[in-house]
């Protein structure tokens, strides 16, 4: 039986470690994050390189922030939407830390918090980094059109955050705990039929109502358990949509209830057309923002669910529909969850 | 402090089910696989399309063995080395199974035993699949030339084998046990400076050799613990210097036990210059033959590395060098392991 992963010995993020770009450095929650490149090229040579340079700052700071070494640090779990992963590959190789690749496109943050609490929880580690990056040019490079180009996009698209998320995953007797990962729900693939990827939110809609729905069940919740359902990139149409089906199921989540990182991470910029989207978007948020708000006590538990959508260009040009999933991470503010 | 996993309750291999293609149908361990497709798309439009076929059979084909259905599966963890996982993903779309996308390149079967055993030493899961794949078609086109280009290569190039390994992981008092999965090292990320993408073996030893002295010293074992190891896809060159890196550190290994699919899979066929290479050649070796001796009884106790390199185009377009990773696991026939 597919079910709701508990960790017992509630690990806890430690620190975090959020770095952006300077479009990220404009958002209302910029406050949250802590190192701002000034272009999109950070002092490297290629959009690809900036990405690394971003996540190897964001390990840095975690880590400092941590109070740990690299030696110290049992693994680091990592992922992001460039082919075969370079730019988390490439800082793996400034730590000397083993290093597992993760790939669920914008859900590798859950998924990767999800298997850091596993890894704790089960005795296998210690200490864990864990975190997801994206950059807006080097994925509008490799997945549409170069931006030179200045090809228009339908209302439906979305904006890729430039950033990287990381945290550092430990015991809940830590005394640098901050917010506690109480149980997960790993996604299935879902695939609605959409084939436009323009319109990424609708895609994913359905795997992130999917495994809302199954989180509930397996893990007995209810919504009123929860403070806030945060989404990861659903961005307005799929967050609309998501609702819809949700309702559709009998799950009602209170318009005040249901957030969207892609929705709430730029603020209301024009320009950014449905919301934002990229693995970086609820590292950002939830790493950042929400982190502070569950360490401060201003929220007591949130059910972050990042979404991911898992075309390619390659799938897209032999006219494939985009099949995404979603991962669902239980946390709290407090060692023994909400009761 | 970075160090080996020990899973206590020794998760059991429960069941394997490995596809090749018509070149793999040509190996001396063929007969350890279990379905071959006729020609390179197995029926498919796209080489890409036809790898996501080989995925499925082997997934089909684990569940049956298995005797289970897929609702009792409670994880399917897999990658390969095609852009967004792409055939991976795709897979998974058919399946009601929870799925986790992981990226170390051609030791992507090792990290997936790894978390698997993980997973269900942990308690978070009952039944998990996992496995890797690569087509060799598809990797020449993406990382390559066309094959009809008809380029040649140089005689430290690898034959990137077609297939997929896809196992079922349960534990160890199921009756359908074949052998037990006791520990396993996660690699660092490593680079020696080589950056001639036709000379991948050269480019893992390094990470091989880290991750094997580190086994010994984190796992307290001694060579003198195993029947074998056998690295991944090193292949002649690769495998060659892993021996050297490896005696200069004090860890001296027999010829006779120290192994690579990658010499092993194809014979002697001189078309695959040194060797083979790609996730489904540690998969089919390991899930294949390997696992058949350990159930036999005719081996006691392998430790499986497989290797991988965290190249992509981009990096070698920018000049990179090649990091790689590899990851240990330690496979014994007998519940208990071997005193």
């Amino acid at each position: 039986m597919t079910k709701t992963w508990i960790f017992e010995s509630k690990p806890a993020i430690l620190s975090a470690g959020i770095s952006g770009g300077p479009f990220e450095k404009e958002s209302p929650f910029a406050k949250h994050f802590d190192f701002f490149s000034d272009d999109l090229y950070n002092e490297e040579k290629s959009f690809e390189k900036a990405q690394r340079s971003l996540i190897e700052k964001s390990i840095t700071n975690s880590l400092e922030k941590g109070q740990v070494t690299e030696s110290e640090v049992d693994a680091l779990l990592m992922g992001d939407l460039i082919n075969q992963l370079t730019p988390s590959g490439f800082a793996a190789r400034q730590f000397d830390i083993p290093y597992l690749g993760l790939f669920s496109a914008c859900a590798t943050s859950m998924q990767g918090l999800a298997l850091s609490a596993a890894l704790i929880d089960g005795g296998y580690c210690e200490k864990v980094l864990t975190g997801a990056s994206s950059h807006n040019a080097a994925v509008e490079k490799q997945f549409r059109y170069p931006t030179e180009y200045g090809g228009q996009k339908p209302p439906t698209a979305q904006w890729t955050v430039t950033g990287a998320g990381v945290v550092l995953v430990g015991k809940s007797t830590d005394p640098l705990a901050q917010a506690y990962i109480e149980k997960a729900t790993i996604g299935r693939v879902r695939d609605i039929n959409v084939s436009d990827p323009f319109n990424m939110g609708a895609a994913m809609s359905l795997a992130a109502a999917d495994v809302i729905e199954r989180h509930f069940i397996h893990s007995g919740d209810t919504v009123d358990d929860y403070d806030f359902i945060v989404t990861g990139d659903l961005a307005e149409i799929g967050h609309s949509i998501t609702k819809d089906i949700l309702s559709e199921r009998g799950v009602s989540i209170p318009d005040e209830k249901f957030l969207d990182c892609g929705k709430m991470i730029y603020g209301n910029r024009p320009e950014v057309l449905a919301g934002a989207s990229g693995p970086a978007c609820s590292a950002l948020m939830i790493y950042g923002y929400f982190l502070d708000e569950l360490k401060a006590g201003n929220m007591k538990r949130i059910l972050s669910v990042a979404t991911g959508a898992l075309l390619s260009p390659l799938s897209f040009q032999q006219k494939e529909t985009i099949p995404c999933i979603a991962h669902a991470v239980a946390i709290t503010s407090h060692k023994g969850g909400v009761v």
